[in-house]
């Protein structure tokens, strides 16, 4: 793998935001099963079926170059995920626990962000306008369900939030 | 290590940010040293210093819990940190590369927006005002980091960004 053009740059981007989404596809049903409460569930099952949309985005992407996304491992994502199931495997109260799976979910959206951020960018650098709005398309469901992550957490005029909630645990 | 509490979660991502501060410090001296841009290399260099403080920020925050923040290491810096070091080796246009570096770079801001975000509403929620005035302090020098990084790849009125000029890179 060599850095000699732009073009090189955001095929490697893309690359690496694949395994990152494959590997957020193994790991959304885990949290899923894990999660205590009813909407972070379903939050995770939602975002499942988001991220499996975006990584075909990208297959599509790489048919119009004559490619496949494959060969590169997202090291970024193995760690957030390994930060994930740590969570899981931890012995503790179950709405303390979908709190901290809350911050472990938004690492993950954040590299995201980051990631197609970067590659929406490049792309729109080489002239592909619409790559950059198939890349923009994703960054925004990504900045959505951080959101929504936020109000799970925070909640919102009309319910209290995770983080309320589990100051009901005692040590 | 157990998730009983809000109480313990709130050490729990403290720890983490602070595992992922040691290893930014110890990662930025090479990325400065791997930029071939000015003010990229003068952009790590200064957000060395600040991560310096940010990581006492937080030895001052356990000193007050009569704690240490050590003992926990942060697997997602791990490979955010893998994925800069990967560039680093790479082959390829200096300028192209420090457009990748760049990219590598706002990951790990990304990880810090999201990592000090999650503490700092947790010592809200958990009444500790102070405390999650400091973290604030810290997580608008993220994103201010972030935003200093965005200028250098896509320029402003005033100069070509960093990705314009690799655009000239040729394969």
């Amino acid at each position: 793998m060599k850095l000699n053009s732009m073009e090189m740059l955001y095929a490697d981007k893309l690359k690496d935001l694949y395994s990152a989404e494959q590997q957020i596809i193994e790991a959304l049903p885990k949290m899923a099963e894990a999660a205590a409460a009813k909407e972070l569930k379903q939050g995770f099952q939602k975002h499942l079926k988001q991220s499996q949309a975006q990584a075909k985005r990208i297959e599509k992407i790489f048919k119009g170059l004559g490619e496949k996304p494959d060969g590169k491992t997202c090291e970024a994502m193995k760690g957030l995920i390994k930060e994930g199931q740590e969570i899981i495997k931890m012995k503790g109260d179950p709405v303390v626990k979908d709190a901290a799976l809350i911050g472990a979910a938004q690492a993950i959206e954040h590299y995201e962000i980051a990631g197609y951020g970067t590659a929406r960018s490049i792309a729109a650098q080489l002239g592909f306008g619409d790559v950059a709005d198939i890349l923009q398309e994703t960054l925004d469901e990504e900045w959505e369900m951080n959101e929504q992550l936020n109000r799970l957490a925070l909640g919102d005029a009309s319910t209290a939030g995770i983080n309320e909630e589990a100051m009901m645990a005692e040590a």
